[in-house]
């Protein structure tokens, strides 16, 4: 069929264009149908939308993106053809059915994730799916190999190390601790980290307000081969970028399926040919992983699905039920990390940061099983530590001569203190993160807040418990009424709940 | 947040709004997250996009249905926040995690589906999980009323009837012989009909080839106050319609969950007020569905829900593995609709419309048991049920002197003959609606196929098999073609597969 084009300059995530109901009928194109268009010797292949009336018959909408592959003009004659669905789609079906999937199957999914090939419709279908179908372990090692394939790989040789968190803990940024801890023994460690999705900061958030996060794969492999180490935003490298496209449709409904989940963490580790990974299952009060059961089984998946990949995994399962570290947001968290490598910082972050760079140590078999943690407290306390993060620092751009003073925090500041006497009870994670959202952060790097107490402190009748930081007094307004209302730190109860 | 609207003249079916990136973090709004914006005194809540370049920071795109809404201009400053997702949100998750899902929750999600509240990640995954988790006999009963409630509702008074049939089955225009029959006796029997999605006619499309289709409530109340009946278009009238959402998202899963169905056909009905409905389950290679034991489920599951419903409801599971009739396509089948009222078209399509209409008449108490048949052929003979069709013609706009030879068939024709000598083993109704799409039908009213023969006719080589009617010469080919590469009836062989 001909139709004429009418250029419509929006971008959409996919290749779309709209058809007029009555040349979808007849067609025989239906909702979120597939077109074939050809265009001079060029060709795409495009969902179709249908209208009523914005689009009339005869015509065919056509976005940004397909214009820019066709090279289209408004008014060009379009030759356009109902095509097949992607034979993915079926696969989709399958696993709805219950059925397990194949290796080729699988591939052919995560393909035309990748290729932007699905509707939101298919893909909802495909993660709602293996949501209540789960996946075994042949499926899970299928989506990581196929994951790891559809995106970018880079070499950097045998003996390569790698840690990660599941995440849910405010504060929380070991990783630069590890990092840092772990080149200083020659080890390689590539790190790429995410940044904040609904969190208050990610681990590329906050290093960004010490260096730049930002780089191709040439400049990764520069900065890795200077300094044996990185710590960079994972989205500026198209690492597995399947998972990225999965937990958009994931978020909106709250699911976290464990083999996504499981497959994700693997295909960004192998992408960048990890070895030796620890994995952080902060378990607790407002993390991700509620319940040690869960935990376990969580952790013995990795391990199984490491062996199959040819990689050691171990597993730590830590304390989620409260924040790591006092400052909450990018710049206090900087802060936190700096003070951290002058041996002065908040004492839960070093103890953990070493713990987990000990385990790695033993687990690489650079150091003998159970004198890795005093290796890494040596070389926080000799300063090796903080030397190679300056390293690293400088290697992506940044300033090594930084100091935890430069860090900028915003002026506009409020402390909430305690209406009651006795012992801190609990610190709840998703309020404390919900908080310091509030005040401005990510977006407002200097914003956050930082805590004055930790789980366990004897406290007095306004003592300070927290003082949030805000770029704007509306900000820190509302960020404070919204401490007010949440209660985010209690203490003295015990009581956890009254039930009547 | 202030931001400025910048428009585009473009209709989603839903509202939507797109953001920049930044500002999307800003306001803690992910995927498919929703925002709440205010102009003047006005307000509406929308679903977010994001982009990173195509709306700028501190702009916000609006389309054509939240312009209408908000009365808005280019470069208005409107006031933004993020706003909860709606309850049902949850409710579809709670039935993703397999619990039972109660009246209110129910009635939220069909509210928010009919408000087109809910985005295609949502709605998809809502279809996915009835589908993989199934619904209790109460889920359905509340999926039925809370679709009848949110929809236009029309009140004929008592002892209305009506008939359905499950689909999938070639020609098969039974409805057009049925309504009149029983019309003619005095029940009252508001019919209303869907139009083709995949397959060559639905039976508003062929009963169109005859009159209108398309009346507003008023309208369609006039006809049947005149003539105790109607054949329209359901589409036109505003009944049930979350139905047809949940369509437009199950089709492109190729899903058909059983609990929607049962739904939507009843809740149709029940917005009719119908007290007495048949339902039709053809069972048969290339219908619905396939095999007897599912057959029998639906069937006990439909009277079930009828009772609970306080509806009578008989199902009769039909021979679904051919075509009904002779012509498919629009035209065709009105003119095989016109010669059966003359008491001379295909005999499998009035034996089969005597049977419902037979069973109906039983039903509905208006003629005793066993005597249903007779009276339908009776009245069919007498020609009383042509003159109750021409009535309903009349008052559905068209000709009541409408003759079979009146009805124009397209001239371009070409006849495929058999290749061997033998029965007629079977029609496949997939591959026949296929080839009939492929004519033309049925957006060329006037295209379609005629079969010449029936299963276990005995024929000769040579002997015609079928007539395809096209538009145009490009149309009869590609038609044509399909059928030498289809072959959709076989002749002779009773191997079914050969497997080596």
């Amino acid at each position: 069929m001909k139709l004429k084009a009418r250029l419509y300059p929006i971008e959409a995530d996919r290749l779309i264009v709209v058809l007029n109901e009555e040349d979808a009928k007849d067609l025989g194109v239906y909702v979120s149908g597939r077109v074939r268009i050809s265009y001079k010797d060029r060709k795409a292949t495009a969902i179709a939308d249908t209208t009523a009336s914005f689009v009339k018959d005869g015509e065919i909408g056509i976005f940004e993106d397909v214009r820019k592959l066709l090279d289209v003009s408004d008014g060009s004659n379009l030759e356009v053809s109902a095509t097949k669905r992607p034979h993915s789609v079926e696969f989709i079906k399958k696993k709805v059915d219950g059925y397990t999937l194949n290796e080729n199957e699988i591939r052919a999914i995560i393909r035309d994730i990748v290729d932007n090939n699905l509707s939101n419709i298919e893909l909802s279908a495909f993660v709602t799916g293996g949501y209540i179908k789960g996946y075994t372990m042949d499926e899970i090692v299928a989506l990581t190999q196929a994951m790891v394939e559809t995106g970018q790989q880079i070499d950097f040789g045998d003996n390569i190390v790698d840690k990660h968190s599941i995440g849910g803990v405010a504060g929380n940024r070991t990783t630069m601790l590890v990092v840092p801890i772990i080149a200083s023994t020659g080890l390689i460690i590539p790190k790429t980290s995410s940044r904040a999705i609904t969190s208050p900061s990610g681990t590329a958030d906050t290093m960004e307000v010490l260096a730049g996060v930002e780089f191709d794969i040439d400049e990764l492999k520069e900065i890795v081969y200077k300094t044996d180490a990185c710590i960079v935003w994972g989205g500026s490298v198209n690492l597995a970028p399947a998972d990225d496209r999965i937990i958009r449709v994931e978020y909106p409904l709250s699911i976290d399926a464990e083999g996504h989940m499981l497959a994700s963490v693997m295909a960004k580790k192998r992408s960048v040919g990890s070895d030796y990974i620890i994995i952080d299952i902060p378990v607790g009060r407002g993390s991700k992983i509620i319940g040690m059961d869960r935990a376990n089984d969580v952790a013995h998946k990795f391990i199984e699905l490491g062996r199959r990949l040819g990689v050691s995994v171990e597993c730590l399962i830590t304390d989620g039920s409260s924040p790591i570290g006092s400052g909450i947001g990018p710049a206090l968290e900087a802060r936190d990390v700096l003070l951290a490598l002058d041996n002065k910082g908040p004492i839960d972050l070093i103890d953990k940061s070493l713990d987990l760079a000990g385990i790695l140590l033993e687990l690489s078999g650079k150091i003998v099983k159970g004198r890795g943690r005093g290796i890494a407290e040596h070389i926080l306390k000799s300063g090796k530590a903080k030397e190679k993060m300056m390293e690293i620092i400088d290697a992506q751009g940044g300033d090594p001569n930084v100091k935890p003073e430069d860090i900028g925090i915003c002026r506009k500041k409020m402390t909430i203190t305690s209406e009651h006497k006795g012992r801190v009870r609990y610190i709840d994670n998703k309020l404390i993160s919900m908080i310091a959202r509030a005040s401005g952060a990510p977006r407002t790097k200097s914003a956050g807040l930082y805590l004055h107490v930790k789980v366990g402190d004897s406290i007095d009748t306004n003592d300070p418990l927290f003082t949030i930081y805000s770029p704007t007094k509306s900000r820190l307004k509302e960020a404070s009424n919204l401490a007010d209302k949440l209660s985010p730190i209690r203490v003295g109860s015990i009581i956890s709940n009254i039930i009547k």
